[in-house]
């Protein structure tokens, strides 16, 4: 059998769900999963589904013809549909951190994600090593003020030469320009080692400490043009207490960090987080 | 427009969703939520909608006999149908502990639960003064071992005579008799003070303390004859370390007794747990 | 045995712990119970003491000219010394929410909290019957734009009546005035509901709606003259997703208000909060 | 300055902290830190000290002839000096699970842990790659029903050729000796994949799944003959629900056992644990 997933989203309107499942029924695919959301606020539509079809008959593009003519100009949808066995191709953007690198390649080799990792991009040639003992390619390209846009146009070449479809920034500690942004758009996650949007911008933990808080937190989020002000996808904490140091913040927010990072990149791999309004529904 | 609830669980099988959610729309009905669950090991469906129909046009009797005619009989369900606009009759057992009771009522007193509270029944006077100031009838039924089959009848009587639909036993420190089991299946709510299955029985704090756990729970379950062994609805935890005596347990614990009670009959009393196998399916 | 709590916060120093146990011990007092700390940054030294002296001998007045002279001097330290017998008075400021009131109530009939309640101040009369039921006076003061001095001298002239020593705001939807904070210094506890720093201010469960947030929070902290600026006491969290509205943001929140609340009117009570730098140590 | 950790437990009494203090104070050392817990059910007494001494002056086994003779005797104690600078000499025991293992050697490699590793010992060569990268030596020793004691005695010969301090069995799937238990009394620690008490044994994730737990669990204990019985050093959760199958439970409780397991490390590593009655003071 083979296995798709279906992405929608619409204003809401009666009728849609039936719609949708009758399609799908009427093109020999079983619906397995259905999940399903209204925001009644702004009246949209969500909805994933998995459907499984013969490999024989089954056609995508033939599905996807039929289905933008018959429902999706009807309700006016956004929709995407993916192959469920395709795993996609993500890059890894380091700094100096390991953390995350470690946490993301252990997971990979382990066959825990559904993912291919064509390359590794850092502006620091720190952590070559990790990536040679994982046997990922590495590219240190380095990132000055005057190098900026140079580095860019090669981070760009090099994510089309190895199809990437989307990135993480595993600790990237740059900021990302508009012009990847846009190629890459809802398809950049960022771990921020704070509970956003509690200190956002550079040394949250920092900030954590001097106002005493009780809690810290970790946010994976797209990465938008607003520095971290985009959709968050998932989020966790840890108590910290007057006996820890930012020291100790910064090594208990490692392990939120690598934990929060990983839960989302599995989230965005299965496709299970749509954007919305600056927002995420997450069907998990 | 009214609204209704329509739960179904049978042997999973193809077409099951296209099937109903395609009956609901010509039932003119909107299906406004949709939840669903496939447990793959025993492939069982389950399936939650929620769907709005005309006032004027809709009859319950009449859908429900085409349900279970068209639908229903096919896939072999397990289905109801719930008015979501009836609120459900709700009977309180306590013993002597306030805090499950006060958190209830005080939850009922601002609107924030869907029920009805028609009496509070007991096998002590000590928490009259509680019913009373929430103007709610309290029955004091003494249970002894001599009492217990006259008692259970009394209560029984009430029961019926209030038409009850679901009990929760709010810290009832007695082991309810099959009899009412029988009357009352997945229909009486129990909250254990431990994270079961660890800790079953009596004095669970001590146990816990003794065993030296870093973190204590609450269970909030539904009654069934094996005791503390009944499907799971909701579980929560919290922090415990070396300072804390078997009294800041057991404090500790009410608070989180009362929380993990309250969402539980949030959770039954929306229709939203469906219970298979000594498991529930949670639709939250 | 008299059971008296020892607070002391100065620079931090060599053998300032040996000096006070040393002192403690030639008082005939027995130390049962010892919680420091040192804030490396700050070199500031905190120590929080429980000591039994025999109820026969001990003279506090006594004590604390002793100390004042020989120890306190020496290290130019701040010190508090507390009965642990004496119950500190507590009063309650409302508005119009319950919640609050009756978590707070309902633990304090069930004798689980240290204090004395001699009053309830709102500026509604709303919750006077639930005041009624627990038999606490109530006073209902009105606060508008023009009588705001005119009500803040009641509520002094009623704080200063009943003797109380420290305020609780339980959802108290007031600003609270220079003047009514400098005669309760560290002693006006409120609760914010929000992680705060974030959505500090009015309506945050909207705007942690609006963000997006995968996680809300609630902050208990001292009332200072920068609104919601004030040093954290405890905070806690609950997950929500897309699925919750902003009605279930606010109802979920407020099982966290009132559980984090008492949990810092706790720590208050027992004396196990001490303020410093906008910051608070917790001995818990 | 010359940091050493004192540990200190006996029979709860008048007098000691005072003692200890001054103690320390006329040994020219300077507290630190100064934890402490007295048990009242067992009326036990547990203090850790941090303590700095002039590199110089002190000697070490001067301390601890002149601590034994005036103040360990007198008050009937166990007590331990540790040099804070020495880092313990851990060795990992792995099988076949690698998230552990790369957990732990992802820290140590970044220097987050205070501890040397000289070997990893296996009973499987799977991890030898892994234990290569970091360059770390690999012992691959077999263990079946004919070969135990065999295996038992050369592990044994290694742990004592490169002086080891304590054991991390990093999911061992292997059930240790007495004889090895013997020889590492409250020196081996294991992490558990549930919450135990809960799901003791093997395949606990089966079991909770079977149950229908809300709630999944892991927890690092000192092995002690009793099958997973023995003190409990760190425990924590995450939530699931009906939608993960097992093979979910297991992903998720990966990233719970490894954090748990890097926390109770920690812990053992600062000697942070003290064990008595077979349950752990932790402080932290």
């Amino acid at each position: 059998m083979k296995k798709s997933i279906l992405l929608i989203n619409c204003k809401d309107n009666k009728g849609i769900i039936a719609s949708v499942t009758n399609f799908v029924h009427q093109q020999k695919g079983n619906i397995v999963y259905i999940d399903q959301h209204v925001d009644r606020e702004d009246t949209m539509f969500f909805m994933r589904l998995e459907c499984e079809f013969s490999k024989d008959s089954f056609s995508k593009e033939q599905f996807e013809n039929d289905f933008e003519n018959s429902i999706a100009n009807k309700f006016d949808m956004n929709w995407q549909l993916h192959d469920a066995d395709v795993k996609p191709k993500m890059a890894i953007f380091v700094s100096k951190y390991s953390h995350c690198l470690y946490d993301i390649l252990s997971r990979f080799s382990s066959g825990e994600m559904g993912v291919e990792i064509p390359l590794i991009i850092s502006n620091h040639p720190d952590l070559e090593k990790i990536a040679r003992s994982f046997n990922i390619p590495y590219y240190c390209i380095k990132v000055t003020k005057e190098t900026k846009v140079a580095a860019e146009r090669e981070q760009l070449e090099l994510l089309r030469k190895y199809k990437i479809d989307f990135i993480v920034l595993a600790r990237y500690m740059q900021i990302i320009s508009s012009r990847l942004i846009g190629e890459f758009p809802d398809k950049i996650i960022n771990i921020h080692h704070s509970f956003l949007p509690a200190f956002p911008g550079a040394k949250p933990y920092h900030s954590a400490f001097k106002r005493g808080v009780k809690i810290i937190g970790a946010t994976s989020h797209y990465v938008t043009e607003e520095l971290d002000e985009g959709p968050i996808i998932e989020q966790d904490i840890t108590r910290v207490s007057h006996i820890h140091t930012i020291k100790d913040f910064i090594l208990k927010g490692r392990d939120l960090e690598k934990i929060v990072l990983s839960r989302a990149l599995q989230l965005h791999t299965k496709h299970k987080v749509m954007v919305y309004n600056n927002k995420t529904v997450v069907f998990n």
